[in-house]
């Protein structure tokens, strides 16, 4: 595996590889402005620190490739905190391939994922739960994933491990006066400061039950639509997606491939699949198609499962089902969560009801910053946990509850990332989008 | 339908709308940046023209929505030749659409696709044909396509017609002389300029031929994969997506609903379809999906038609129409193209020739700058038409052929876009991506 370093210059696109109007390439590293500038018409060495200089990139031949904008970074003063600059140019998909190689071939390597990030980190711009929040900015699928994404990023948990920090070393403190007594010649008896540390671990505790709701929060949801073969699992498809995407008929069987997209729904936003129906069938492609479908039920956040009332099929016993019966033009409704995709009746209520099985539960926490990472919530557990030992451990003397309290500050030091090992820090910023 | 105007503050994003590390939000504008800076704790107003600030876009309530750079360009430095700025915030969706609504409320209204270029024309930053070659880099899909359209954003088309006009307008002049005199005061005879004349018809037609080819280089090819049912379709469509994409098996009518992705063949890029077997059948399921299949053979550059030798078939009369054959490895070789989608064998040649047939005829043209446009072809040609017109209307007086070489004027005029309509521009301009 490629190595994160800080002493090579690295560039990567900043911006998804897809033409629209305007593409960003990042580049960071000591001297990487003088490795560019030759390539560059634009006078880029003697432009202040922050400003943006228009010019041609030109290859080794003087033939330009494009018309851009550069902004120049000094040290210090960009994202890394290295010398930097960034390259606004057309978004056109050969353009950008042509700038990248000739990056390269100035001396000046691609990025791993999450390198500017790691750099940022390493150089001391940001702890690490503010790292994290940049990759969860970026790949937030809603306003409030981003929000909460973007105070961690401003530092709230960084002052939240901070503030229980400087309470432990209090107590730790208090704790070593005691310790550097002899067992006979302690002045009075220390009694553990349960009314400091309870409110510490709870605290702490919160913020942790705070990620799994976060999680959907920022990433969207992955809802597939079951059901038997023929219930109009693709009207219903269809339906969500507002477009006639998915061939349907009432022959049993008609959908084969999975067909999948993206939509919105009540505001959150899912990945939607249809897939082939379930049934046994000898019929080899079919078997596939069901395959592909049972593959897509065990990773879906929620399951659509479709009934057609006539059929007598019951839905799966699986937490993640919601049970819609469709046909309410031919069989009315009995109560159960019914629609027909022929005359649009009911269908808002199972969008409702998409939604809410989406929702539930998410807003159970309020008034502590929220994480969206398994390392910070992993760290603030371990913290709480090694503070409840140090308050059970009073019978095994001083010594113990001091080194439990340690324990403690060393999970809230994980947390922000002063003592994480490298292959903690590889592993971490490797999941980073290219160009962070 | 809306209208370009130059009078109002716009706004629009400039990047994909995509998860990423960064994205940018251009605005242009008269006050454009007075409006914005209160909603920004970067000091912008202040800021020089071209510089990068640092900090946070906030709403009214005063939270944070990113912490982003904006550029500003002065009246006059930046792509519009207005007031304008440019937002570098995280490429987050929910972030994105924050900050797009906070714009909103500003007063600053979401630019029609091709506005900001059609501001830049409209202040004399380019000519038409500059602009136009903005779009075409960002939909080019090659390198080639790229590079020619950079050579036509930088002017040479506008040279050539500025070329082309000096001479026309040298030839009027001499004209005009003879057409002060009387009919019978006529010094001498004036006699067509041909040796000045047919050079120039001959460049114009020259640069209107490359018309055909440019569109490939820059747009790629639809390339549809037809045939019987059971051909073979779905196993060549996976060998050149080079993953396991369509179900394939033995039974006939396997694929219903199209298939399609992106490829690059030998280079080039290409829109690939794999379509349900054409075969006449009561089912309807199968018939719809054969319904789509014809419609998309309607449309594509080249068509793929595989054959199982065993089966008798012939391939369709159409020139677009590349046959190969299937089943090598059952059937042997008789010379024509086949493969086989088990052993691989033949695989090689099939891509060579639908590369082949991508490209031939493609670099017929070299020495004239090339055109992406079907509006500056047809602007070439009826300059290039009137100026034969002219040469064949001496019988008719000097007044005709005058009138004639006015007519060559005015169409180099609307290639270059000095007397173009505002409904040409507002068709021309709305064809291009958001954020341009």
């Amino acid at each position: 595996m490629a190595h994160y370093t800080t002493d090579e210059p690295v560039y990567a696109l900043a911006t998804p590889f897809s033409p629209s109007a305007l593409a960003v390439l990042r580049a960071s590293g000591d001297g990487v402005t003088k490795l560019f500038a030759p390539f560059f018409t634009g006078r880029l060495l003697s432009a202040p620190s922050s400003s943006a200089v228009h010019g041609f990139i030109v290859d080794g031949t003087g033939e330009r490739i494009d018309e851009v904008m550069v902004i120049r970074y000094g040290k210090g003063h960009g994202y890394t905190s290295e010398e930097a600059f960034e390259i606004m140019c057309h978004g056109s998909l050969p353009v950008i391939r042509r700038i990248s190689r000739l990056l390269e071939e100035c001396g000046i390597r691609e990025a791993l994922p999450g390198e500017f990030t790691y750099r940022a980190f390493m150089h001391g711009r940001m702890d690490l739960t503010e790292a994290e929040a940049v990759e969860e900015i970026v790949s937030s699928k809603t306003e409030r994933g981003a929000s909460d994404a973007l105070f961690r990023l401003t530092g709230s948990i960084h002052s939240e491990a901070e503030k229980a920090k400087d309470s432990i070393l209090d107590i730790l403190a208090s704790l070593e006066v005691q310790l550097d007594y002899g067992e006979d010649e302690i002045p009075e008896e220390w009694e553990f400061p349960s009314e400091r540390v309870d409110p510490i671990c709870s605290r702490l505790l919160s913020i942790a039950a705070t990620y799994s709701s976060s999680r959907l929060w920022s990433d969207g949801a992955l809802v597939v639509i079951a059901g038997r073969t023929n219930a109009g699992k693709s009207s219903l498809f269809n339906v969500l997606l507002k477009q006639n995407r998915a061939i349907v008929s009432p022959v049993e069987g008609t959908t084969r491939d999975y067909i999948e997209a993206d939509a919105v729904i009540a505001g959150i936003p899912v990945h939607l699949f249809d897939t082939a129906g379930l049934r046994d069938t000898e019929e080899s492609i079919e078997a596939e198609g069901i395959r592909r479908t049972e593959d897509l039920m065990e990773k879906a956040d929620l399951i659509v499962y479709v009934i057609d009332p006539s059929s007598g099929d019951v839905p799966p016993d699986d937490s993640r089902v919601l049970a819609v019966y469709s046909r309410l033009d031919l069989t009315g409704s009995d109560g159960s969560l019914a629609f027909s995709s022929v005359t649009g009746e009911g269908m808002d209520q199972v969008i409702d009801a998409i939604a809410k099985r989406l929702t539930d539960g998410l807003d159970a926490c309020t008034g502590v910053p929220r994480i969206d990472s398994e390392r910070q919530r992993d760290a603030l557990i371990a913290a709480s946990d090694a503070l409840k030992d140090a308050e059970q451990s009073m019978q095994f003397g001083y010594d113990v509850v001091a080194m439990y309290l340690q324990s403690a500050l060393s999970s809230l030091a994980d947390l922000t990332g002063e003592t994480t090992g490298e292959d903690v820090l590889d592993r971490l910023f490797s999941s980073f989008c290219l160009g962070k």
